[in-house]
């Protein structure tokens, strides 16, 4: 799977622990760079630090690709529950559920970010060249000396470390990123975009035994237009519950939900059944805090072979696709890649790297911002229910031949984000215009041949709607 | 025109006496306020302060609108110089001219934005409620107190600034922006992304008598894929002419065009006719500065009923579509209107005004990045130049029916922006695709009649590919 190659004399510094700096270090130790890590929280084996943090996530194909890369897939897999579908939740209490995919052994997976976190580090500090310090704020970064300030949270003091090449994989509030942005050594191109939207996590707990109250192979969606909830299992049988509110907008939000009668209203208006699974719903909507909902897209990422933001620092997304942890992973994936050609270089490593992943990552956090508004105002939807149904049909009967954008998002990892949504997009123009126009339809789909007939349709008609874009100079 | 309102007791800070602040100061004057405003450039009515900017503009009805709110349209026209369509000089030096409307009395005017400004500076000080300070550069303002911090370049020292409410007129890099940015007292949804290229000014000047010495009534361009020339007059017989050319992309770029000779050898290449007409290129290249072309876009432009960002503070565009003065001035119209609903109440009036003037100013930032990109590659693309022909016979022959999108842009005042992209770009889409699968071509213009089957197609056509996008959710 990997070898460890030949010591490398360059000092990597790396901001971050989280998921993205902790593979990265893994990899760049694998690749036999001394690496250093700086981290501003506690180590999360230790202490526990989940709260108001989605305390688990989506794990897919393409996070799998970047882990097999770094021997740490089957360790992963070990606590993954596996999600076939979402499980839409109607306000009378019925359900009805919507596979990810028509074929086989495609599902994505529930994973606690804490463990996955912990093998990280852990897999990370098993090799002599990694050392992880925790506790140590990074305060700014002289990009054009590669040198970064910190503060120690626990000696209070303030301290620099050189390094030949900095990583900020320092998230959606990333300082190296910041320093960009005020140093001003270049035209920064930069864009924060916020949701009117914020989230809220509650727990619908495991029943007396330990086990899950509701269906644990599935993402459950309690989808109210203005309003949304979605749940993901635990190990131990509770549901992480995300409510999505507005702000300040809508009959109800975030700013007017202040006492426990308003709360219990909303949720028994909307969300009834829920309602019944979630003991502690007033202490919890009480303290867990209101979180935002933004997406980051910026460029350059880098200064010349210094420093390179990397994961949600250069691209944060919001949590509608899945994908926030599967982008930054496979950042360090492409990383590598990069690194395998260019090794030696990192003037050209970083160069060549955002050419190739710039145009995916932006991609994803369109994605994002997209299908939030499906899954609040489509997922209900007659058009795109049969939509659905369709594509499921012909991903069952044309394994080989048919994806759809979700699928060429999630499960294809062989082309990237940018193709799957241009594809996925007139495909799915293409799928919603026929079947408004009755040129398809889900009570055709009897027969293979039939079938096979509206697979060729769809694909003509795709190809015909990109081919109308480009002739538009789109 | 106007009345002059009974004298209003809030106290008004302007940040900023460009062509935003000096036109919103006169217009708040006029309704009665007490109107402060503090400039960091010295008044340039006394000063010429243009070098390295923009020295003229292109004014069209949405500039005039605002302009003839205020009173002082006539006093615009007077400079003004009408610009009726492009001139394209190609690379052997042809030229071919393309109107900007295929009716009578639709163009754009060439003028100069010191003698405009200056305009505006001294109408609005010609009232009694209106100060005007130069030379004061604002560092920072308390948007929670509603005061701002200024610096004087005369006297060195720094003041404070109370008002009741502040208004940022200061531009793309507006200091109240940046407050905004750095408080997070809100979520700030904003966004700065620069294009590759960069721009710098060079000037023809009029011959020995003080005439134009290439035709005044057009505006020229030199398309050449990644490099582009334009030239507008000015009234003294001159041009200014700008030069749009890669910052460090492409075969000649800003970065290496480093002496003399490779300056000439570029413009000899590239743009031999031109080259003849600008005498001291050397000198010009090498002392006026290089420009970034950037866009910007943001949300909440209003804090509470304390702030306001206007004008390019609020959506820098990039200069493609000439529209970029007429936004500013739209602005302080749309404000206008909206106090003349909401007036006392400054929250409502900010919020209403933002509610209506967004998706407009996000629109003409879109807008004028896509045109930058057809003037560099599609003015001399065969598709678009038929495109263009049979628009011209379009808006010529059904001039109360057809409308192309640079007319709904330019020319169309009383629809927003927005609406005039949506259905603009459908439009395009239409046409376009129709000319390349043969269903139109300029060869059937043949008569009126045969011109209203053209018509009945394209407005078909264009409704078919709005409908679609409707059904795809886009």
């Amino acid at each position: 799977m990997f070898i460890e190659t030949m010591k490398k004399q360059d000092n990597i510094l790396i901001i971050g622990a989280g998921l993205c700096g902790s593979l990265l270090a893994l990899r760049l130790a694998q690749r036999g760079y001394k690496v250093t890590v700086y981290e501003s929280r506690p180590d999360l084996r230790k202490v526990d630090i989940s709260a108001g943090r989605s305390i688990n996530l989506a794990l897919s194909d393409r996070g799998f690709k970047a882990l097999r890369m770094a021997g740490v897939e089957d360790k992963a897999k070990e606590i993954c529950i596996p999600m076939y579908g979402r499980l839409i939740h109607d306000i009378e209490g019925n359900t009805f559920a919507s596979n990810y995919s028509g074929r086989e052994g495609e599902f994505i997976n529930s994973i606690s970010r804490g463990d996955l976190n912990g093998i990280l580090l852990t897999e990370a500090e098993s090799h002599e060249n990694v050392t992880i310090h925790f506790n140590s704020k990074c305060l700014s970064v002289d990009i054009e000396n590669t040198k970064a300030y910190f503060k120690s949270y626990e000696t209070k003091e303030e301290f620099t470390v050189d390094a030949d090449v900095i990583f900020g994989a320092d998230g959606a509030g990333s300082v190296l990123r910041k320093s960009y942005y005020l140093e001003k050594k270049f035209l920064f191109s930069y864009s924060q975009e916020y949701l009117t939207h914020g989230y809220k996590e509650l727990e619908i707990p495991g029943d007396k035994d330990g086990n899950h109250q509701i269906s644990k192979d599935h993402l459950h969606i309690w989808p109210r237009g203005q309003y949304m909830l979605i749940a993901l299992p635990n190990l131990d049988g509770s549901f992480t519950v995300t409510l999505f509110l507005g702000h300040e907008e809508g009959k109800y939000n975030f700013k007017d939900l202040t006492s426990e009668e308003k709360i219990k209203d909303f949720f028994q208006e909307q969300f009834p059944d829920a309602l019944e699974l979630i003991p502690n719903i007033s202490e919890e909507f009480a303290n867990n805090p209101t979180g935002a909902l933004g997406t980051v897209k910026c460029s350059p990422w880098y200064y010349k072979g210094n420093t390179l933001i990397i994961g949600d620092a250069a691209h944060a997304v919001v949590p509608f696709y899945g994908q926030g942890m599967n982008a930054s992973f496979e950042d360090v994936y492409v990383l590598d890649e990069v690194l395998n050609e260019f090794e030696g270089d990192w003037d050209q490593v970083f160069k060549v790297y955002q050419e190739r992943r710039k145009k995916d990552a932006d991609a994803i956090g369109t994605l994002a911002v997209e299908n939030y508004y499906e899954m609040r105002d489509h997922v209900a939807n007659p058009l795109f229910k049969e939509k659905r149904k369709i594509e499921m049909e012909l991903e069952s009967n044309f394994p080989e031949e048919y994806f759809s954008k979700y699928s060429m998002v999630t499960f294809n990892e062989e082309i990237g984000y940018h193709e799957a949504m241009r594809r996925g997009n007139a495909q799915d123009k293409a799928l919603l215009n026929m079947i408004s126009d009755n040129e398809i339809s889900a009570s055709e789909m009897v027969s293979k041949e039939s079938l096979a007939t509206i697979l060729e349709k769809v694909q003509k008609e795709t190809n015909e709607v990109l081919e109308e874009d480009k002739i538009a100079g789109l």
